[in-house]
């Protein structure tokens, strides 16, 4: 139990000492600047001082308080600056914003270390007997808004599962594996490599976030084109709520009337703390390559992805990126790799005997694991397909040096920040049939919505996490920040890309969750009444409402934008 | 809308005209006999006559008729004796017996036709008004008591879905299909085949059931290995509810909270009336074979299955019968088949000279289909995993003679009734490493079970829809009737399986949905609290409690064991 992860930086991605080491990058900066119009390189003073941020004032029951140290040991319990800073918020825009110019105002009274789910039952117990709320965490990387406290005037606790890490059971023969939902991707990971076995899940925060985290927002991971989204791999769960302990067994598929765990899974804290789930396992793959490709436009990459889910070729990974984000991966690679010298000599020829416009060309990668035979077999159908739409193969260093970097990317957008540039995300999913006219609208808008503050916009967008009907797609934009007038820049343009997935008919996102940034759109999305269907479950589950309160409830009083002091 | 499928006849499975043929499977009937210890040939009088039929007085709320009157046709209004008895039960054992013996106290009031989503709103709104309860139909071929009416003293109305058949549209880029969910399977199947489509859904049921029954009991086809289950297949749905229309978006995936969805499916007719559903879809195979194999044991055989799912091979069907079961498949061949030719004599040779016991011996079926290609592939990674297991292969006469029969199956219970014997099935999952020990517990308690009256046990069961972590587990049980006592017979030895899934960790169904016959264990299935949450989210959206009351709620009124007054 003493093994415990350290918490993130409370002022941008990842752990204290890491950042985005732009020097190994020499293309990435220059890069950026040409296209977002920068014209100087000074940055921000990097001397983040916690004792400059306003915190509200901490407001705890002391009924409540009392009896969380009848059973908890006073390790337990923290309420320093610090500990409130860091379970304020997520790490999105705004959340990362705020912070930065000192405002932690969703910070929590106190935060709890449950090691156990008896004592998450009775920290739920002892809450709810004072009106205290509490808000459940996991590695605390959303990025959707899911951490801050919406309720402000009650005691409210921010219940940290890091200290339930253990995979308690793997049963090798059926390829399941029984595990507390506070485990964090790496140390999982480690501990089903024991046993031989992977959970298939890597999402882009795998190194910040947790299991519990995946469920309640229903994560996806890089690879669920092949292993699923975290909600395919689920067999059982357990969830402490207020009214008790919701259980289920571990069978592979039931017709037991409505399925409850699709209840817990998404429910985003607002019904109760996941504490342990029996999850779905895979060998661990004997072999795996992730190849790059170059398609002539996107148009023919996303023909490509199609015909390869109507072949059933389920690659691992397959993932497209437009001309701008084909252009940003370019910029990004690393000084000196092959995949720099391959794309500086020769191949640049190549392309340009194939008659490649380099301006309108796609980069797309595809990750290939399992037997070596499977995965030498799926290589020569995937290949073939994609020679029909076009594509010319680039060998693997590309496919490396994602591979090498492809946690890194959050750190970005802390570097950019110092810069006084804004970069978010917005993504969504749709069927095959609807993916361009999508695509096409959105990269309209979030441009037209950059401009209107007169800076110059970048967006870029890619395909990934194909299934037979569809796939999502993902937008990534940015520009210069308007002194006084970043988050009303922002809020502007983050807007248009959810109102645009609504008016084109697909979801408010793929696999970031609900939150904040995006609950005004929940009842557009699953119809009002799917909101009331939700709440319905709430006052049934929770009906003192001391989970998490005001998520997935688009009626309750929403977050306004927040607009800074200066 | 003039297409409208007959019903099935009252008394039995399937067209009226329609019935086991014995004489085409002559091996079938000296098997029964010998088995459960029957000495004559004897059987009932078939001339079932609806008159002697006991219903209770039709009790129609005046108002409420008066309402449906002003939108509805007269034709879409029925309450005559044939329709109401029709519509009393469903098709399992005890809905048959009963109406065998003149009682049909299930039966509704009234029947309605709805022909569009509308007409469904106005019929829950009216009803809604005048506390009329509704019951949801589609086919009426559940088996575990879905369909008749748990609560007497109220107006309850069958809503029969069978004139809303029609797909809608059909993205054949995308492979969905929005369709309407009264449609039946061949009927669904042809409208499709027109775009070159298929859904892939064929349960034993397919002749006799409806989409929306599909959806609202959770149900598997015999080709969920490779299409999944019917919840695997939902892209969007539309639910009719007494508060308004739930309505989903056409997505693959989304991180939009709770997955409504999933409220609608499995839902069993307790929320609304689901109209309308958006279904993955598959272009149709080019290629398609059902080959068969003989283990030695059956032991083998489960082992033989896993490791296909472990190796991704996922074959259409997989299907592996126990000794009992392979001994009544020999038994149940076609008089004159190629099968039953070479069982009867080169192969049968063969088997002795590589040591395989025959009382132990188990039959597996497989299906492979997709381009010529793949099957030539699939088939040959199967049978190289199989052959490690020491099957035998028997080529195709065995499942081309299943793929001819196989929804003649439940058939047969009809002709056995007709000779006082009962059959029933009692179905499950698990994961792999608990098969074995489930499979043992339950034949033992079932067996045991119909001893207790003193007549000779015959049971039996295969493993079928595969999955990467378990499978389906499926019983078969067969006595002799002792008059007077058939209901109690019945029970206990349905029970007794039922008991003993749960005992063994398993679930109360894979595919059969919880009706009346399983909703005894449906909290030790889903926890105490999963059915408070399902009951909080029925408060929601049917706070009037219209909709097929007492379903899913253990806590309500159960019904008893019906004795007869004989």
């Amino acid at each position: 139990m003493s093994y415990e992860p350290s918490h993130m930086k409370w002022w941008g991605w990842g752990s204290e000492h890491v950042e985005f080491n732009a020097q190994a990058y020499p293309g990435f900066w220059p890069y950026a600047k040409s296209v977002l119009e920068i014209e100087t390189d000074e940055f921000r003073s990097r001397e983040w001082n916690l004792d400059t941020i306003e915190l509200p004032d901490s407001a705890i029951d002391e009924k409540f308080l009392l009896r969380l140290g009848s059973f908890l040991k006073p390790a337990q319990i923290s309420g320093t600056r610090k500990e409130r800073v860091v379970h304020a918020y997520g790490k999105g825009f705004r959340d990362l914003f705020r912070l930065r110019h000192g405002v932690a105002s969703g910070a929590p009274d106190l935060i709890v270390y449950p090691e156990s789910e008896r004592e998450v039952c009775l920290i739920l117990r002892a809450a709810a007997g004072s009106d205290v709320k509490v808000i459940p965490f996991g590695g605390g990387s959303n990025i959707a808004g899911c951490l801050e406290r919406m309720e402000s005037r009650r005691t409210t606790v921010s219940l940290d599962m890091r200290r339930m890490r253990q995979v308690l059971s793997v049963d090798e023969r059926s390829c399941t594996a029984r595990i507390e939902a506070g485990v964090f991707g790496p140390d999982l990971e480690q501990q089903l490599a024991a046993h031989g076995m992977t959970l298939g899940h890597f999402p882009d925060s795998f190194l910040h976030s947790t299991l519990g985290g995946w469920i309640a927002t229903r994560s996806a991971g890089m690879q669920s084109d092949k292993y699923g989204k975290i909600e395919d791999m689920v067999v059982a769960l357990r969830m402490v709520t207020p009214n008790g302990v919701m259980a289920t067994r571990t069978v592979p598929k039931s017709s037991n009337g409505i399925d409850v765990n699709h209840l817990c899974i998404g429910s985003e804290g607002t019904l109760g703390v996941i504490t342990e789930a029996t999850m779905q396992v895979h060998p661990r793959p004997q072999s795996r390559i992730v190849p790059a490709y170059l398609f002539p436009e996107f148009e023919a990459g996303i023909e490509a992805m199609r015909e390869a889910t109507r072949q059933e070729c389920t690659p691992a990974m397959v993932r497209l990126n437009d001309p701008d984000k084909t252009a940003l991966s370019l910029a990004f690679k690393p000084s000196a790799s092959r995949w720099s010298n391959a794309m500086g000599n020769v191949f640049k020829r190549y392309l340009g005997i194939r008659g490649f416009a380099l301006p309108r060309a796609c980069l797309m990668l595809t990750a290939f694991e399992g037997s070596v035979e499977k995965v030498a077999r799926q290589l020569r159908q995937v290949q073939a397909i994609y020679r029909r739409f076009g594509a010319v193969s680039m060998g693997l260093a590309a496919g490396k040096s994602f591979e090498a970097t492809k946690y890194d990317f959050p750190h970005i957008r802390d570097f950019l920040l110092d810069r006084d540039v804004t970069t978010d995300v917005s993504e969504t999913a749709t069927v095959w049939s609807n993916i361009l006219p999508l695509y096409r609208q959105t990269m309209g808008v979030l441009r037209a919505g950059i401009q209107e503050s007169g800076v110059r916009p970048w967006s870029g967008c890619h395909i990934s996490h194909t299934y037979h009907c569809g796939a999502s797609v993902y937008f990534t934009f940015g520009f210069r920040q308007q002194a006084g007038r970043e988050m009303e820049q922002y809020l502007r343009v983050k807007r248009a890309a959810q109102q645009s997935f609504i008016d084109c008919g697909a979801t408010l996102s793929h696999h970031h969750a609900v939150g904040t940034e995006h609950l005004p759109w929940l009842a557009a999305d699953i119809s009002p009444l799917g909101v009331e269907a939700v709440a319905a479950i709430k006052r049934g589950l929770d009906p003192g409402n001391i989970m998490n309160p005001g998520r997935l409830q688009p009626s309750a009083k929403q977050i306004e934008p927040w607009t800074q002091a200066s």
